[in-house]
């Protein structure tokens, strides 16, 4: 066992090296040969595609005989239009704008010095995840286009499928004339891959654990490697007394069921009592046959047919067809409620007072505060960033979706004709 | 032992509740009411200048009892002059743009949402600091200013001048009617409160270490809080065969010796060998008297009055006047010795050379790169940015002096009029 591990650690350590060595000199790249580079990317996915999904059948077979669960299994699956949609989202990565050179600010000082402040790549990114194939090519295409290096533990569910696909990227890579080190999957199932990555500051800049709380709790607890908590969302929809009813059971409906297994899919509706005894029966009509609603004890009385919540529903992130309900007797008590219990991801209000609008906004510390639109759309493609990396729920270096400007950093840039320092 | 650690534990864990708690309502403070805290807090350090000498008075004798050094004593020591510059840094605060409220981008979605990325406070800081008492004035003049909470945990020698600092600091906020809780000072100075500090993430959202390497290396090891590491400089000034060699010798000059003790200083100089017969002698006339110059063995033979080098000192911090010096045999192999030994500082070349000045400014990965100037001015004030609550040598966040902005993070801020996700 010792020796399995040393040989692993050893492994993982050589992967990141060739990695950062590679990241040094593709930093400089230009955009043209990285857009080329994700161009032929797209391409060969295309043309791969049925190697693809007979690759990614052997995954599916050894996790249907595993047990994995349905949901678990659909998001193993790659089809011939989930193929179509990775390379449309390349060639989306391909017109975005290119961060690097950006100069953020430029100003000259008294003494005639000209600082400039440059949108630089961080370097290399580890990022550790799930078994969701597409996420190997997401990420690879925004650390491209970032001019990064990028070391990818995938879930071992998708190992084989994620195998295909890093070779396929290699490929795509030579192709252009860049290193295929660029870009790096973990070969290897075992849990002490991460444990390396862990620890791994010489050569990753960045780790982004994309995974449930268990994950995250595991980076945040162990880590050297800077990191990004992304994901955990356990998000609100307030109804004010103010509200349009009609547009909030819209809001509601859509941010529970649009799609219940993503984080930023509402877990909450508060209501405030001035409006409950219309709102709540309304509710139950609209969406009780597909969502199980639990109610407060205020909520049953308005409402009977709600099922009973108890005190850990209000800190539930279901990621299902489920949804707790709670009336509130003031504004200020939806405010303290989410505060309380909200995960800072994104929390809305639905309300027609000008005043009640502003004070959500400015008072709820979340990475996206809403009024009258649905927490749905706390997501790279939807703030019109492109695709994302995942989405912060921290204050550090980024928080929400993260684009291609947080795949970058800065560094001041100073032009000088002989100036010291008095 | 046992209970004293956990009587300690529970005070750090109750000031960083109660700065918390203090904070959320600071949030939201207008920037004339910070301000009026920060005038009442220049004006009563002065009004107590008395006081807080003869209080520091005490902190001197103990050390002098410790045996500290006279550098260590000189930083502890505070005057009517430097009380007075801490006063005048206080009221160049209130004279900065307050970053809070500041919309970074907004744009409206093709479904007419509009969102804005908006700059709000971070919400509370914790700084680990040595035994400069200044620290404790400048780093809570920022904090608030930007709209955060602070917990504070100074050196222990200076322990008694901190304690008068975070009084005046207390009467300041109390009496603008801004809660005393805001900003917290750790009272105690057992290494346990630091161990509380380095995993207290439900009240502090980073912590910045400002020390030595031992207490970065502590912060990046064992913190769960995010953590942005500062200061450490191995700093370059390159002079390329193309340089002006009177410029180069200033800024070498100024470099090593304008203030040697801290991280912008320069420890390495690199000279192409087309210039090294003719720099190197004149280097030695120059700073020789004051600068302990140690050669590498090229470096001696052009130069035999240097001391010699080893391998070591490419690798050495000295902060004091001591300066390896080393020839280069092109510039490719300067840009290597500062990669391989560089701690991405600050990092200088003197050249006359466009390509090279380019290559340079592009090429070398440092928070701060120059051409033809000082490394000195990697600083907050001297870049234009205000005082600084350090220098960040990593990626995330921060990179180079941080400023107020940096003492932020942002939220997306989204009107709608009912939109859902399709």
């Amino acid at each position: 066992m010792k020796i399995i591990n040393q040989k692993i650690r050893e492994e993982v350590i050589g992967q990141g090296r060739a990695v950062r060595e590679a990241a040094k000199d593709f930093a400089q790249s230009s955009s043209r040969v990285k857009d080329a580079a994700l161009r032929e990317l797209s391409e060969r996915l295309q043309a791969s595609s049925q190697k693809i999904i007979s690759i990614n059948e052997e995954d599916l077979s050894a996790g249907r005989a595993k047990g994995l669960t349905d949901a678990l299994l659909d998001r193993l699956t790659l089809t011939e239009e989930r193929i179509e949609n990775m390379a449309e989202g390349i060639r989306k990565i391909v017109d975005l704008e290119d961060p690097v050179g950006e100069v953020v600010r430029e100003w000259r000082r008294p003494n005639g010095m000209r600082i400039a402040k440059r949108r630089v790549p961080l370097g290399v990114v580890g990022i550790i995840y799930e078994a969701r194939p597409n996420v190997t090519i997401d990420v690879a295409g925004l650390c491209l286009k970032s001019g990064n290096g990028v070391l990818l533990r995938g879930g071992s569910e998708a190992f084989r499928s994620n195998q295909v696909l890093a070779q396929i990227i290699s490929e795509s890579l030579e192709t252009v004339g860049l290193s295929s080190d660029l870009v790096q999957l973990i070969q290897t199932t075992d849990r002490e891959a991460v444990q390396v990555l862990l620890g791994l500051n010489d050569y990753l800049d960045v780790l982004i654990p994309r995974g449930g709380p268990g994950l995250i709790d595991l980076v945040t607890q162990e880590s050297t490697v800077p990191a990004i908590q992304t994901g955990v969302g356990n998000c609100h929809v307030y109804v004010d007394s103010t509200a349009s009813l009609d547009m909030a059971l819209e809001i509601v409906d859509n941010a529970k069921t649009s799609h219940p297994a993503v984080c930023n899919a509402a877990e909450t509706t508060l209501v405030h009592k001035s409006v409950a005894s219309s709102f709540l029966p309304q509710l139950y009509e609209r969406i009780g046959d597909r969502v199980e609603l639990r109610g407060g004890a205020k909520a049953r009385e308005l409402e009977p047919r709600l099922e009973e919540a108890d005190e850990s529903d209000w800190d539930e992130e279901y990621l299902d067809y489920v949804m707790a309900v709670k009336v509130m007797d003031s504004f200020a008590e939806a405010l303290e409620h989410i505060d309380i219990h909200g995960t800072k991801h994104s929390e809305a209000i639905v309300t027609e007072s000008y005043e009640r609008a502003n004070r959500f906004l400015d008072q709820v510390d979340a990475a996206a505060v809403y009024v009258n639109a649905s927490t749905r759309f706390t997501d790279g493609g939807e703030f019109g960033l492109g695709a994302e990396t995942g989405i912060s729920t921290q204050k550090l270096h980024a928080r929400g979706p993260m684009g291609l400007r947080e795949l970058t950093t800065t560094k001041y840039v100073i032009r000088g004709s002989g100036q010291i320092r008095e």
